[in-house]
C-alpha cells in the first residue's frame, strides 16, 4: 500500500477513536472515512485491535523523535513537554485515553508496542548523556522515563489536574538534582 | 447502614469487577453477592459508578495506610512497595485495572476521589520528613508522589512488565540522591 494512503487510513482510525472511543471505532467507519475499501483494510490489519495498535506506532500524527537540545537537562524537559502535550492537547489526548482504556480491556490490543518503540527512540537520550559525562552509568534509562512520563499520566489523566506550564522543568529538577536536604 | 454490612458490600462491588469488568458490574450482582436487598443498595448509591466509587475509597480490601518508618527514604520505598503490590497482586491489579479502564470511559465514576483521598494521607510523609530536615522546602510532595507511583504504573500497567524487587529502592534512590554524575 502507497504509504500516503495508509498514513489516511491511520488517520482516520485515529480520528474515529478520539471521536467515539474504541467501541466506536469499526473497520467500516475507517474505510468510509479514508476511501478505501473494507476488505484492503483487512488485508493489511486482520482486526480494528491491530489496525488501532498500527497507527498508534506508525502514524505521522503521532510521531516522536527523541529530543536533542545538547544537555540531558533539556532533553529530558523536552520529553516532559512532549508527554504532557500528547496527554493534555486535543485530539491526541482523546486518542491516548481512549487507547488506554481500550488497551487495558482487550489485550488483543497490544499498547505495549507503542511504549516499547517510543523507548527505542528514547534511549538516544541516555546514550549521550552518558558519552557527555552528565550521567551516573549505574542509572536505567526506563527507570528515568517511567518515572517522568508517569507522572504526566499521574497528573493529567489519572487526577485529572492542570498540568502546570513549570512541571516538565520541575519534575526534571527533583530528579536530577535530588530531594535530599543534606 | 452497619459498617460490616457496607463492607460486604464493597467486597462483593471490589470482586465483581475484579473478575467480569466495569461491563458486568451490576447492582442486582453485588445485591446477589452480598445478600442485601437491590432497592437497599440503591438508596445509598444511586448508581453503579457511585457504588464502585466509594468501594475504591471506602473498602477495608484497598485500605491505605501512609507508611511510619522513622524515615523519608523508609517511607517511600514503603509507598512504592505498596503501589507495586497493587498494581500486580491479583486481586487488587485486577480492580486497579478495571476501574481505571471505566473511570477513563465513564466519567462519572469519579477515580479522582481515589487519589486525592490517598494523597492526603500521604502528605504526612513529607510533613514529618520537613521536621526532620530530610526534604528541600521548596519541594512539591505531589510531585513526589506522582513521579514515584506513575513509574509503577508505567512500568507494571502500561508497558506489562515485570516490576523487580529492587524497582522500589531504586526509584527512590534515583530521585532523593539525584542523577547527576557531578
Amino acid at each position: 500500500m502507497a504509504p500516503r494512503k495508509q498514513q489516511e487510513i491511520f488517520d482516520a482510525t485515529l480520528r474515529l477513536v478520539a471521536e467515539k472511543g474504541y467501541d466506536g471505532l469499526t473497520v467500516e467507519g475507517v474505510a468510509e472515512h479514508s476511501g478505501v475499501n473494507k476488505t484492503t483494510i483487512y488485508r493489511w490489519w486482520p482486526s480494528k485491535a491491530a489496525l488501532l495498535g498500527a497507527a498508534l506506532v506508525e502514524a505521522d500524527a503521532l510521531g516522536f523523535e527523541a529530543p536533542d537540545t545538547g544537555s540531558l537537562r533539556g532533553d529530558l524537559v523536552a520529553l516532559v513537554e512532549g508527554v504532557r502535550r500528547l496527554l493534555t492537547e486535543p485530539p491526541s489526548s482523546d486518542i491516548a485515553v481512549a487507547a488506554l482504556a481500550a488497551a487495558v480491556r482487550h489485550p488483543e490490543l497490544d499498547a505495549r508496542r507503542f511504549f516499547a518503540d517510543r523507548f527505542a527512540r528514547e534511549r538516544e537520550i541516555f546514550e549521550r548523556a552518558v558519552r557527555r559525562g552528565e550521567l551516573k552509568e549505574s542509572v536505567d534509562p526506563m527507570l528515568i522515563v517511567d518515572l517522568l512520563a508517569g507522572a504526566v499520566w499521574m497528573r493529567a489523566v489519572f487526577r485529572g489536574l492542570p498540568v502546570a506550564d513549570d512541571f516538565p522543568a520541575a519534575a526534571v529538577s527533583a530528579l536530577l538534582d535530588g530531594l535530599q536536604r543534606f
